[in-house]
């Protein structure tokens, strides 16, 4: 597995991302900003306002904050949706990651209970919302679900389940770390999506590739609330400006690219599709993301990713997840790291990939 | 009000701080760090450990973590001080930061009761320790305590309160965010004043000026629950960096000034009393702040103000508050902007601020 890593690391090319997280994605974003700009200040001034106020138009609400990070934000939206409703109890995917990512933050520090919705491998349905518990406050759906590939409802579920909490007094949170990379799949705008529910957020470095932060949005006494946890929280540093500048500059430089990383992916799960012992979940992509499975123990993956990496100059994966003894799995999300691969090393990396799986 | 806010705003020249809070302060501190260097990722990587490792070293704990706030690594030091003990109960000042200015994070999110020990215009004492009750999991000591222009209890009352708790079984918790602030008063290394708390709390942006972000320290295992609790509340960002390699950067260039700081606070402090019907709390002043107490209505006072500062060119203050319908003050902190104001404009301003307080 050190050796997966190892020459993941030194590849001159990479499949997945927008490049390498360095110091140069701050230097770049920064390069044309004036130096006697002021910092904005717990949350005030042009610094900040200027782009949630961008922001909150982008997605068709009244009003949005800017948040150090999403597992705040979202945290912050479940606990003023309970606090609303007088019941301390959200429904979400067994794999949201508040559930797996989180230490458990939204159970210890707010005492939310939870109910998961459908199995591990499954896509929510309004079955699965109308078949729980009555009480629950606020229902937050991932679009699109990470940790199964990617995979999203259609838009006609989004709409039922949403009619359905409207009609029956349940606020509907969207975990749009990824939206924007839904929208081509979808063929609606975010504003379309959003409408559905009553709040959302959208992280600044996904597709969009910023450094870190997120931003919540909703109406105007939600945000007005949201402020107030996100002081609780320690989130309303004095100054957040040096992830709004980079959040701002790479949105504006990628928010038109999702539907060129959505057919990249599309592209890019073929390729691996036609290697035997290879499947891509979902099979055919629904955005800029998939998983791809490799039916071999998780060393023995490792070694012949490695080998490839290494003999191509491709970087795959730095890292493999056990399923089971006999698979393992790895995440891949296309950005713009994958224009600038030379097509004939991609066709001979997975050439070889092919080769190999085959025990060649 | 407004009058005084502008005319601030206009000035050639700043007493206060270390010039103004813009995006040159993160240019500057960037300027030399190479493109290529990694991100930290999730609390991982050289770009975050290696300043974690030497701010533990030179505050003498064997551990030390970067959080993005002060407020987000109290409030985890306190809990955890609270669940090793088994008792959610700690004390501090009443004019501490966590009682005042978090909007009861600690409450609201830890259920963690607070005791105040002694009134809102005394430095606590070893009595006031003694004085608590005896279900105390952890006290919180602010030095300098920063609402009362930043007293100091004298080292021997820190010793003797050090002593108390160790033998009673109570945490200690340094609050520090201008911990080196204080070092030349008390002519003690960092690591003297750190040895006698369990846990310490150093901010990046106060007389070291970074643009935000707080280092927590302590032992081994409580290190590493705090970084549990800090992805918990949300602060374990992908990327901590932007704020990392500037703090690295201002603690390397003013870790060594605080004895200047110290000196022109007391030397300005003396500029200030010499007014009529102003008074500077403290009167000489034991670190790089103290606050300027004027006996005049907030709004005469902020007329005066403004009109020195037009007619002077310096910044004195930007804001004031009001203590009661006669009296209204406003807080200084030294650092790198005094030194670039010409002495000769310093004195036209004070004899002018005297002239006005007198009713000339």
């Amino acid at each position: 597995m050190e050796l997966l890593k190892k020459s993941f690391e030194e590849s001159s090319y990479l499949l997945s991302g927008h490049g390498p997280r360095n110091v140069a994605v701050l230097k770049q974003a920064f390069g044309n900003i004036d130096g006697e700009i002021k910092s904005d200040m717990y949350g005030s001034g042009e610094a900040i306002n200027d782009f949630e106020e961008k922001m909150a138009k982008f997605l068709g609400k009244e009003k949005a904050v800017f948040f150090p990070s999403g597992t705040m934000a979202q945290q912050i939206a479940l606990r003023i949706w309970c606090d609303e409703k007088g019941t301390a109890k959200v429904a979400y995917h067994p794999l949201s990651h508040l559930e797996i990512h989180e230490e458990d933050g939204l159970k210890k520090l707010h005492s939310i209970e939870t109910v998961l919705l459908t199995d591990r491998d499954s896509v929510i349905t309004l079955e699965d919302v109308k078949a729980m518990p009555k009480d629950v406050a606020c229902v937050l759906l991932e679009l699109p679900q990470r940790e199964i590939g990617g995979q999203l409802p259609d838009f006609e579920t989004l709409q039922a389940i949403s009619e359905y909490c409207r009609e029956n007094d349940i606020m509907l949170h969207l975990d749009g770390a990824r939206i924007l990379e839904t929208l081509p799949f979808y063929g609606k705008s975010v504003e379309d999506i959003c409408s559905l529910f009553d709040s959302v957020y959208l992280s600044m470095y996904k597709g969009i590739g910023g450094i870190a932060g997120a931003i919540l949005a909703g109406d105007e006494d939600f945000i007005k609330e949201s402020k107030v946890w996100k002081k609780r929280h320690g989130g309303d540093l004095i100054s957040l400006y040096p992830y709004i500048f980079t959040a701002d500059y790479y949105f504006e430089l990628r928010k038109g690219r999702m539907a060129d990383y959505y057919a990249w992916a599309k592209e890019l799960a073929v390729k691996y599709n036609s290697c035997e012992g290879i499947t891509t979940l979902p099979e055919l992509p629904v955005s800029n993301m998939f998983h791809v499975h490799i039916n071999k123990p998780v060393e023995q993956a490792a070694e012949i990713l490695a080998l490839v990496q290494q003999a191509s100059g491709i970087g795959l994966t730095g890292n493999l997840r056990e399923i089971d003894q006999d698979n393992c799995y790895y995440e891949v999300s296309l950005g713009d790291a994958y224009p600038a691969v030379p097509k004939e090393i991609i066709e001979t990396a997975f050439r070889l990939l092919g080769e190999k799986m085959n025990g060649d």
